[in-house]
């Protein structure tokens, strides 16, 4: 057993290249498990495997639902270099693939003692504290197990639970953290960018798959809440972008995401 | 032979999974063969095994740098869906893996037939039509081949050519096309995307390196000039992401990248 619901739904078991996992469907979204979650088991088994402690940006395709039950993550050292350590992952369920994912890991801790220049052009969204904000309780008519293992935090509630009709504006923006207490860490943040309900809602789309998801992890994140912005500006033919970025509790700028989603008829 | 240089210098001998290929040295950037190119040529590699035309998303890690001599392009088909199929390229040089790719493919006609929702926040930069600007002809300390093979035109040269200071704005905007007057399709966005010099040059920084690209194909570009856009917004500890959006001669967004650099010292 692990120390947070998180960690005991993400243990893995063996001493690799193949590890064994269980699905425990409390961390499901509306089509089968969370691809962020998903992402975050893949990028777990990469640093069992590799000698370097942070996942630096994690890349995921998602070829098949996920669902409750044994699951595999069959791991693979690509390459393992002075800085840098690539690792590919797939996870595996009734010996199918679900996610094919591949990482790369380095120190963050060593890059930041480096040092150098700094530059940023933009900031955490402009939220009250999350004291100030009101607490996001789906009553949902399917349901999404994920959300019971999460806190979210928002300035303004979505069209889903006032009432009115999408805005039209694809951007949400809030505060996350655990609902158990566990404290984020840099394996919290694939989940944590997936974690929200898509943007595109707000366009008048119900359902929206995840073709391909890309992390960056920028920095080991403070503890307390994490908050979030997600955003689509491009919708064509069916297939959209949702960026995510990701701020720790002191101000930085500790994750950033972009995945490819796919509207479902 | 092939019919462009492009295709010439990207074309793949074999029948698979495992093709043969030569880096020609043309399409270098400062650090050996350009990234783009090398995802191009994983993409091309893909779109031999699986049975759908079009690339959608593709992502690579850089392992080592590439150089000129035989190369082999590894691929493994991951899954054939109904909608998309994926696949994964390993491009070796001298038996040593510099790239490692993995691509989902579809039918962008179809999914432009099938129709749906658009939305847009944002829209190609506002550049003077191509016979307006200026062309960028780089008088480079080192050889970069790479620039041989495209033509840019730019409204505002970059400091690096003035003499000036650099601007401290890390954002390039312009037109390109390849200098042979080859057409752009999708293979040639993967490259198209990673063909202009790092933003964040502007910064002051000299040497970036690629740690992963993701390219988003959106639509198949129609003849003439790409517009593109590239833009970091946050570089700390020495990592920083760039994005590009390409649009074509049409006006419509045909490709969205994000890279993670890693600034070298």
């Amino acid at each position: 057993m692990g120390t947070s619901e998180f960690d005991d739904a993400s243990a893995l078991r063996g001493s690799g290249p193949d590890f064994g996992a269980v699905l425990d469907g409390q961390w499901d979204g509306q089509g089968g498990t969370n691809g962020g979650f998903l992402l975050s088991l893949a990028t777990r088994a990469a640093g069992l495997v590799l000698p370097f402690p942070d996942p630096l940006v994690v890349s995921g395709f998602y070829l098949r639902p996920g669902s409750p039950g044994p699951a595999q993550v069959r791991t693979e050292v690509v390459r393992s270099g002075r800085t840098t350590g690539f690792a590919q992952a797939g996870v595996y369920r009734d010996g199918k693939e679900v996610l094919r994912a591949t990482i790369a890991c380095t120190d963050l801790a060593a890059a930041a003692a480096r040092g150098g220049q700094s530059y940023a052009d933009g900031g955490p969204p402009g939220l009250p504290p999350p004291e100030q904000c009101q607490e996001l309780k789906a009553a949902m008519a399917v349901p999404i197990t994920l959300v019971d293992r999460l806190e979210y935090r928002v300035a303004e509630l979505p069209f889903w639970l006032t009432g009115k009709p999408p805005s039209g504006t694809p951007v949400y923006q809030g505060w996350i953290r655990f609902a158990d207490g566990r404290e984020p860490d840099l394996l919290a943040l694939p989940l944590f960018v997936d974690a929200v309900a898509p943007a595109a809602l707000e366009l008048g789309l119900h359902h929206v798959t995840t073709v391909q998801l890309t992390v960056q992890l920028r920095a080991r994140p403070a503890p307390g809440w994490v908050a979030f912005q997600t955003r689509t500006r491009f919708l064509a033919d069916g297939y959209l972008e949702e960026d995510a970025e990701l701020w720790d509790s002191s101000g930085r700028l500790v994750a950033q995401s972009r995945q490819l989603g796919m509207v479902l008829r």
